[in-house]
């Protein structure tokens, strides 16, 4: 097919969507590394996880051997309400650079919880109800993951506790508000209701929170509650699953044109979007069927690919939860108060972190007054309002753009547009009034906190 | 094609999307009467419209006998940044509501703008590019036009001056920021700026503006600056030929698949919305051709169809613009300040009007608290979180397919579910408290605004 005839949205159709998510560790050579319980430092079992995560998802976190897991009917029918996703030609944008690169988009922002994230929050949701789940219980930075989990029990009729960064709780009512109208409890985080918020609120008085703190806070109200379990929206291995299904999608519509990528970028945080999107590529990568350039963008204030360390590291700032090996800034580590938006973990997916590693993907990180002049070029060229994490991707893609447009290659981008900038506002406001600031942390504090880490013999 | 193979979503391709747009006039028996002079009362010609509006949209405002016009391929390249828009069958909310109705919307929210003004914001903003002038102004409420037409500048290089609504532009700082983002200038209405703001505020101290206002401002800013023309979102002849787009893309995707609605329900504020679902069936009707039901839903706080009169009237409250024959509420009618959202415009399309008038049209009214508890059941069934003035159509057609449940009537419905509520929670959270309240004006009050109409010799 002439590249002439490729549409402006590439939509699948519903008989092309996919059955199956695809699990890259099946493939990888150098598997993830297990999770390790916080205290004897011994792999966790299944036994062990169970307390904290229903099943059905213990299985999936665990499994690093079966390729494909089925998508469950009712799963695919709840997909069926807002995917297939657009993957999107961005003319409008190459013609503006002026670039001969060819720019692809698979776009997940247009559905109510505005990200991808609803990909993997409807299969937690769906696996927690068919256990007999009374409720689940979960932490939310930005919101877009509790905004998704919010909707996703909704839909099954699961009760859904979120506990919110107390920062993004003041600043963000309205995301507060859209998780109400899907019937969920929110509350700031470190609170005096738990335990972990109790000591977090006592060493640190005043703290406006973290993810990893209300990680701890989540965690501890699961596995205190009857009929409760713990979901998360981003590094889990079952969760890089669940978000396969961008990749596959993406990978379909592109293999109907002909159309093959060159360079596949995707922001990231905890990984959840750029593991998903990656996925099925980066197998047949490792199979040798094909060659990629793989690049996460990460924010220069919370940079654990670019410069933290690969290392076991607890998950979460009450260090309750397992140890990962992951690339990690230190439990610790708090991005600075100037940062907007979510991409704060200190840690990362322990399936990219290997794969980093292991020298099969590239790293960056950017600064993010760069990354809202991307964003806002990005809205008025190509029409979306992107959300602050996207818009780490627009500005490596733009990049990768430019550097074709001096060289004359014609090189074909993918990038991942995780999801709309709706509710984030208030840091677009700071963008135009010349308030925003950058931030990037200095060796000696990035040092501090890697000097924390726990220490696990291998 | 059995029931059973519709998808959850029909995305036309690019190759099935109009190529011209509906002037549903053209068909119309009684046509819509005139504009008049303001001063003399005799009908507008091309010359006289011609120091508000640009040349092509004067004609287009005047013609009521070319049945199609060419949507120009600038036009064209644009909408397939966003359309089409997917015509969905909302199979669970008719499983939820145990209903043998089968409910199809027409999803207008899928682009940042938020909803479907962006179709008419477009062509006004190509037409006054081509035409040479340096911008634009407008009026905007609730904030959906506004940012569309913000986009719709950013994208051709056009300037763009935006009038809010003084009470929006306060409560609804992140509506303002994204027009920012697109580059307008936005000012609260009424301002000191203009003579007729001064007017405005000198009898109404404190007044937290009205649409009609904001529409004298931007008029009077566009006929004193050089370089500049008016723009309108709704109500004019023009704005419903580019809406049409909505109408013809439903039912290109409703006859590919075989479906023909019994109903067809869109909210009505000014009529931009319903006027363009509906033109393409309510001229087949008009033809002879086949037989609906159409349904407008209006605010019981704004019911301009239902208790308003059908007559000559200011289309502004400044007085300065023509008068239209419309069904309307006099235009110093201002809701009560508890509405929510848009749908507050003292008139309606004159082309609607004059359909409601004929017969061809059923019109009803909904509290606004209903229209918040349709919003909120549609979010946690359907997944999307809607506009409330899309959640009148909602409301109606929930009500349409509880009827079916009753009678067991098999009908098909379709409805326009014209936007998203993201910039609305403000008005969810009232809802979610308890402190929203209703409002449904005396037989007095309505009077008392109909009774300063201006009187005008037919």
């Amino acid at each position: 097919m002439s590249v002439e005839k490729i549409p402006y949205k590439i939509y699948l159709e519903e008989s092309e969507m996919p059955t199956a998510w695809y699990n890259l560790r099946a493939d990888m050579k150098n598997k993830p590394a297990p999770l390790l319980d916080p205290k004897t430092h011994k792999p966790m079992t299944a036994a062990d996880l169970e307390g904290v995560f229903c099943e059905e998802l213990v299985k999936q976190e665990l499994d690093d051997t079966t390729p494909y897991f089925e998508i469950p009917e009712e799963i695919r029918n709840f997909y069926k309400m807002y995917r297939p996703s657009p993957l999107v030609r961005a003319y409008c944008l190459e013609e503006k650079l002026g670039t001969p690169a060819k720019i692809y988009y698979k776009f997940e922002g247009n559905n109510t919880s505005g990200s991808h994230k609803l990909n993997s929050a409807i299969a937690q949701a769906y696996y927690s109800k068919k256990q007999g789940l009374k409720g689940v219980t979960t932490e939310t930075g930005a919101g877009q993951w509790g905004t998704a989990l919010s909707m996703a029990c909704s839909y099954f009729g699961l009760d859904c506790r979120v506990h919110m960064v107390k920062c993004s709780y003041e600043q963000k009512p309205f995301r507060r508000e859209v998780m109400r109208t899907y019937g969920a409890t929110v509350s700031p985080s470190p609170s005096m209701d738990t335990e972990v918020g109790r000591k977090i609120l006592a060493e640190h008085p005043g703290t406006s929170g973290s993810l990893g703190c209300a990680i701890s806070e989540a965690v501890e109200v699961a596995t205190t509650t009857e009929g409760y379990r713990y979901v998360l929206g981003s590094v889990l291995n079952q969760v890089m699953l669940h978000q396969s299904v961008i990749g596959l999608e993406a990978k379909t519509a592109m293999d109907k044109y002909g159309i093959k990528p060159d360079i596949i970028i995707g922001c990231a945080g905890g990984g959840s979007n750029l593991g998903g999107l990656i996925a099925p590529f980066m197998g047949e990568m490792i199979r040798g069927e094909a060659e990629y350039k793989f690049i996460a963008v990460e924010p220069s204030s919370c940079p654990s690919f670019t410069r933290g360390t690969f290392a076991y590291d607890y998950c979460d700032t009450g260090m309750v939860c397992p140890l990962s090996k992951m690339c990690t800034l230190g439990s610790s580590f708090i991005p600075a108060a100037n940062h907007s938006g979510g991409l704060r973990y200190h840690g990362m997916s322990s399936t990219l972190s290997q794969l980093y590693h292991d020298g099969l993907m590239d790293a960056i990180s950017v600064k993010q007054t760069e990354v809202f002049a991307a964003a806002e070029y990005f809205a008025r060229v190509e029409g979306t309002l992107p959300a602050p994490e996207s818009s780490h991707a627009i500005k490596a893609a733009i990049d990768e753009a430019i550097r074709c447009k001096e060289t004359g290659e014609e090189k074909t981008i993918l990038f991942g547009l995780t999801g709309t900038g709706y509710f984030d506002m208030m840091s677009y406001e700071k963008f135009h009034n010349g308030t925003m600031t950058d931030y990037v942390p200095t060796d000696e504090e990035i040092a501090v906190n890697i000097a924390k880490l726990p220490h696990v013999e291998e």
